[in-house]
């Protein structure tokens, strides 16, 4: 299998899943150029990335899009170092983990991006129908996390990078909409997000990220006023 | 890998979730028995399923949610008949596709279930905002399809039953809300459903599905009335 040529990563470090991959590309050993660009619905955008999102990747002349897609294609075509290591069950329990958080966590919280991040306003319906869902997937992964406490002490996994980012993301949403901190209560949940955390290529990425994130913040301002 | 112990499969054959599981088992020919069941939010459900909902499958003493996890675990455990062939490339192909549906296409046309199966009201907010996010989703699934045709003719995938029991049901939302044939302009789209429709375990799926929806909805209009 060809795996000389160096991969472009293509996103925002403002975005989870852009650092999500970074992660996984840095738990590897991969090399990797990083490409800062923003998200366009431009014909010449859907051909890289259909859904006209970042991150996506470019590896030997293909465009490869979606996180947990790009996640997966890194780990069979690198083989060393696995993303997501140990038996099929437990292959299984780390993609339960990044699916709960995704879809049941992350995808709500996101409904809420134009007040919290854009300077727009939530509607209440909004606002009102999103905190018990992110409840319900937050209170799921810390029961998955009672039941698999390999999870926690094991090796590194590509569920980790993704729960680790995404979460830090839905935390901010929770304590700007709602002033709700919701690791109280969640010991288990707290203790994976500190050990991630750790990480010498985490710390670095969530420094990336907090940089970016002061630029972002500054022109979605701009954006409103100029409205 | 002991892989000797009948699977059962937990869940509604209402379910294009639960299809899918199905038609991966199918697929590969495992041996399983299906437990018809509803999802709730029981203590002891959720130890077996941490989000409350179906399918999830019993296997070797282990209890496994999330349909996309399903497959992949089935895929690795059972290592004939792959549920994600070809190459690194070409399955990935097939994830993106399984994503796109997913995430762009099911899941918000979920938030139009209340007015569409439960005899309930969908706000005009949520009417409004999902047409567009959908309409996006399905155009990622057309143009993916028109630059890898051979998820067309190729062998039958774990991603191609997902996107036909998930468009299926996207498809009944998309006709009752809006009066939308979102088949019409996306011919790929079309060719790929209906050759996946042609299959005998799909045929069967199918027949159980629509017997077991008339006593679903019967069931959702009773609720609704003693509401």
């Amino acid at each position: 299998m060809k795996n000389n040529e160096v991969i472009e990563l293509y996103g925002s470090p403002v975005s989870n899943c852009y650092n999500t991959v970074l992660a996984a590309l840095r738990h590897k050993g991969i090399e990797h150029h990083q490409k800062h660009i923003g998200a366009t619905q431009d014909a010449g955008f859907l051909l890289k990335s259909p859904m006209g999102k970042i991150p996506f990747i470019l590896h030997e002349g293909a465009y490869i899009s979606e996180t947990s897609v790009i996640v997966a294609y890194l780990d069979q075509v690198f083989s060393d170092k696995p993303l997501f290591p140990g038996s099929p069950l437990e292959q299984a329990r780390c993609g339960q983990l990044m699916k709960i958080v995704e879809l049941y966590v992350e995808s709500p919280a996101r409904r809420l991006f134009p007040g919290v991040f854009w300077y727009l306003h939530n509607d209440p319906l909004h606002v009102a129908e999103v905190r018990p869902v992110i409840e319900r997937g937050l209170n799921a992964v810390e029961l998955l996390l009672q039941q698999n406490r390999f999870l926690l002490g094991g090796p590194k996994s590509g569920a980790g990078y993704y729960f680790y980012f995404s979460l830090g993301l839905a935390e901010t949403v929770c304590q700007q909409q709602y002033g709700w901190d919701f690791w109280e209560e969640r010991p288990l949940m707290r203790e994976l997000y500190e050990q991630l955390g750790k990480l010498d290529f985490m710390i670095e990425i969530s420094a990336q990220r907090d940089g970016a994130m002061e630029g972002y913040l500054a022109e979605k301002s701009a954006e409103a006023n100029s409205d």
